[in-house]
C-alpha cells in the first residue's frame, strides 16, 4: 500500500488520498450543480408550505430498530457513546421526523408539513459501486390521512422532478394494503413468513412463491391472484382489471383509493406521469397505504420514493397518520447527467490581477465589485509569469475574465473564453 | 427509564424521544433562521470567488491522526468498515480539504479557493452542554503564502460577521511562530514538552510555566519574555512594545508580518475590528503562521477561527501554503440570538381552506398561487371545526393568512395576525 511520490521525495501512505468505500468528494462544477439542484427543489417544497427541520446525523439505535421497520441492523453504521449506548448514523430520516412529531408537536391535531435536506448512511455490502452516503431531500405531511394528502405528495414529487429539468419520468404507485390483505386471507400471519414471501416476489422467484403458497390451505382463485400480482402493473386499466378479479374487500378498497387518487391528480394535470403497480412492495415495513417510486430512463434505481405510514409516529407516542417523500439527490444528479440535462452554474468569477505597487487600488476595486454583487478574486502578479499564464489559469478555473491592473491609469479587461483584450479607465471602473 | 403515556395508553421507552448527548433537533423558526444565515454567509464566500466542495461525513482515521495535528484521538467518534478499517466522523474539515488538494489539484500552482458548509463531530466529555455536532461554514485559500492572502481571509471573516447582522465583534490575531521561535531558543524541542507547556499557558497556570522554564538553561531575559507572553495582547501598540523586548529574529519577523497585515486591513477599512494576541495558541498543531479567533459579547467561545497551515497539504503529497477560516454556525446563531440580532424568515405561507365540494377550484387556485411564487398550503375543512379553530391553527403555525373557500363564488380572505376578514371574488383571484 505504500508507493513513492518521486515528485515530492516523500514516502506516502496511499490510503491517505483515499476516501472509504462508497463515499466520495464532490468538487468543481459538480458541486455547484448539486447545490443549485438542491436549492431549486427546496423552493418547490417551500411553495407547498413545508418548513425546514434538521435532526442529528446520529441517533440512538432504538429509533431505527427492527420494530420501526427501517433498514436491517447489519446495514447500519454503529458505534458507542461514552455511556455505552449504541448510536447509528441515520440510514433514513423519516423515523427521526416521527420522533420529532411525538416530541415537539404532541398536541397538534391539524396538518404539519416538514421538510429537510440531509445525508443518510447505509453500510451495504459493496457491489456496483453503490453509494453508502447520499444526500436526501424529503418532505413529510403529518396529521392528514386524506386522499388529498396522498395526491399532494405525488403532485409535489412531479413538481420537484420537473423543476430539476428532468423531462421524461414515471411515478409508479402501489398500495401495500393490497398485498397485506391478500396474504392475510391466504393465512400468512407470521412476520418472518411474510418477509420471506416478499423477498421471493421482489426477486421475481415465482417457483419459490408457488412453493410457499402451496404449503397453505387457500382457494385456487386466491393463489392465482397472488401469483399474478407481480404482473399487475400499467395504466388506469389495470385497476379495472384487478377489480374484476379480486374479491377481498380490503384489497378492493385499496384499489379504489388508487382510482380516487388518479382523479385528483388529473386536476393537477399530472395523470400522464402516473402508472400503477399493484404488486409493488417496499423494504420499509412502516408503510401502511399508498407507496410510490419515480423512475426515469438510463438509471435503474428509483430517483424518488415515498409512501403513507400511519402507524410510525404512534410508535413514538402520538397517533398521527402521515405520508412522506424522499428524493435521493445523488440519484437524480446521475440521471440528469446521463441525459445531458444537468444544469451547471455559469462561470461568473472575475480575477483582478495586480502589480504589487497597485495593491491598494486593486483591493478598493475588488471591494467595489463585490458590493455590486460581482464575484471577484484578487491575485498579485508574479514577475516570472506572463499574461498568457494567467489567461490559461483563468480558463482552467472557469473564471469569466481578468482585470489586469498593470498601471495606475489603465486596466486590461481580458475575456477568458476568447482572450480578447480591451482597455478600461481605472477611475471610471472604480466609480461604476 | 420507562414511564406511562396515559394519554395514548401505551408503555413507551422514554429514550425513544431523546437525542444522544450533545446533538439536537433544530425546528420551527430556528431552523429557518439557520438556513437563512448559512445562505447569507455563503453568498459572501461566493463574492470572494470561493467554490464549493463537499467531502464525506466520515473518513479513514489516518486523515485526522496525531501527525496531522487535529483533535485528540479520544475525542473522535470511531467505528469500523466491513474490511476492519477504522473510520471517524470528521472532527474538522480542513484536513479533508488538504487531502482533496493533493488528490485533485496536484498540478495546480496558482491559488485555489474552496469553501464548504458541513457538520463536524467532537466526542468531548460532556460539560456545559457543549455541542458534539455543529455546522461549520469554511473557506480555504491554497497555493498562496502571501500576506495579502492572510489579509483577504481576515477581511472575509469580517464581511461574514457583518453580513450575519453582528454589530460588535473583535478579531484577535496571533502568530504561532512567535511562541515556537521563543521556546525553540529556550531549548524545548520535544513535542511532548512543547504540548505540556502549551496547555499550562492556555490554562494560565503561570506557576507551572515558571517551573518548566526553570528546568531549562536559558537567559533571564528570554524567561521573562516567555512568562509575559500571555499578557501581550491589545491594539497595534502591543506590536511596538513586543518588538522592543524580543531579540529572536524569527519571532521579530512574525511580529512584523502582523504589522504588514494591519496595514493591508486598513485598506479594507477593517482595522477597527482587529486586535493582537501574541501569546495566542491553538489546539490545532497544523498551524504554521498567523492564527485568529473572532469573539463577540455574551458568548465565551470563539464564533470564527482560522489560520495559516503551510505544511498540512504537504503531508498528503503536495507542497502548498494555505490559510483557512471556519465559522461555527451554531455559535454564531447563539451569539446573535442572545444579542437579539438573529434574523428570522418572515411568515409568508397562505392556507387555502376549502369545503370538499370545492376541491377542484381550491387545487387550481393553489397551483396558480404557487406559480406566482406564493407559498400555499391546502386543507379540506372539517365539519367539526370552526373558522376560529383554523385561525388559531394559522397563528400557531405562523401562516400569513387564510383563503377560505366556502362557496364557489366567494373566498374569505382572513389575515392571521388580526383576524380581519375581506371577501374576494373567486374568478378574479384565479385570474390574478
Amino acid at each position: 500500500m505504500y508507493f513513492y511520490y518521486e515528485r515530492f521525495g516523500v514516502i506516502m501512505n496511499e490510503k491517505l488520498l483515499h476516501t472509504p468505500e462508497g463515499v466520495r468528494d464532490i468538487y468543481n462544477s459538480e458541486c455547484g450543480a448539486k447545490l443549485m439542484l438542491q436549492n431549486n427543489l427546496h423552493h418547490v417544497l417551500e411553495h407547498y408550505g413545508f418548513q425546514d427541520i434538521q435532526t442529528p446525523t446520529f441517533e440512538f439505535f432504538d429509533i431505527f430498530s427492527h420494530e420501526r421497520g427501517t433498514v436491517p441492523s447489519k446495514d447500519m453504521y454503529k458505534f458507542f457513546d461514552r455511556e455505552g449506548n449504541t448510536l447509528v448514523l441515520r440510514p433514513d430520516i423519516t423515523p427521526s421526523i416521527a420522533r420529532c412529531i411525538a416530541k415537539y408537536y404532541r398536541e397538534e391535531t391539524l396538518p404539519i408539513r416538514l421538510c429537510y435536506i440531509g445525508n443518510t448512511f447505509i453500510n451495504n455490502t459493496s457491489y456496483q459501486g453503490k453509494l453508502k452516503e447520499v444526500t436526501q431531500l424529503g418532505a413529510e405531511l403529518i396529521n392528514d390521512g386524506s386522499i388529498e394528502a396522498d395526491a399532494e405528495m405525488l403532485a409535489l414529487t412531479v413538481d420537484c422532478l420537473l423543476k430539476s429539468g428532468l423531462e421524461e419520468f414515471q411515478l409508479e404507485i402501489g398500495n401495500v394494503q393490497i398485498f397485506r390483505a391478500l396474504i392475510e386471507e391466504a393465512g400468512f400471519t407470521e412476520q418472518d413468513e411474510v418477509s420471506k414471501l416478499r423477498v421471493l416476489i421482489e426477486n421475481k422467484n415465482m417457483f419459490g412463491v408457488e412453493e410457499m403458497l402451496s404449503a397453505k390451505d387457500m382457494s385456487e382463485e386466491l393463489k392465482k391472484i397472488l401469483l399474478q400480482l407481480p404482473e399487475l402493473f400499467g395504466s388506469l386499466d389495470i385497476l379495472e382489471y384487478a377489480k374484476g378479479m379480486i374479491k377481498n374487500s380490503r384489497a378492493l378498497e385499496a384499489i379504489e383509493r388508487l382510482e380516487k387518487l388518479y382523479n385528483i391528480l388529473s386536476i393537477y394535470g399530472y395523470e400522464r406521469y402516473i402508472s400503477f403497480d399493484l404488486g409493488m412492495l417496499s423494504k420499509y415495513n412502516y408503510y401502511t397505504g399508498i407507496i410510490f417510486k419515480a423512475y426515469t430512463y438510463k438509471t435503474g434505481e428509483a430517483i424518488a420514493t415515498g409512501g403513507r405510514y400511519d402507524n410510525l409516529v404512534g410508535q413514538f407516542g402520538k397517533e398521527a397518520p402521515a405520508i412522506g417523500l424522499a428524493i435521493v439527490i445523488d440519484q437524480l444528479m446521475a440521471a440528469l447527467s446521463r441525459q445531458n440535462l444537468l444544469k451547471k452554474p455559469e462561470a461568473q468569477n472575475t480575477l483582478i490581477l495586480y502589480k504589487e505597487e497597485l495593491r491598494k487600488e486593486a483591493i478598493i476595486l475588488a471591494v467595489n465589485l463585490r458590493n455590486d454583487g460581482i464575484n471577484t478574486l484578487l491575485l498579485k502578479a508574479e514577475d516570472d509569469k506572463s499574461q498568457e499564464d494567467y489567461l490559461t489559469y483563468a480558463k482552467r478555473m472557469g473564471f469569466g475574465g481578468i482585470l489586469y491592473f498593470e498601471t495606475s491609469q489603465e486596466i486590461k479587461v481580458i475575456e477568458a473564453a476568447t482572450g480578447n483584450v480591451q482597455i478600461a479607465n481605472v477611475e471610471e471602473l472604480i466609480k461604476r
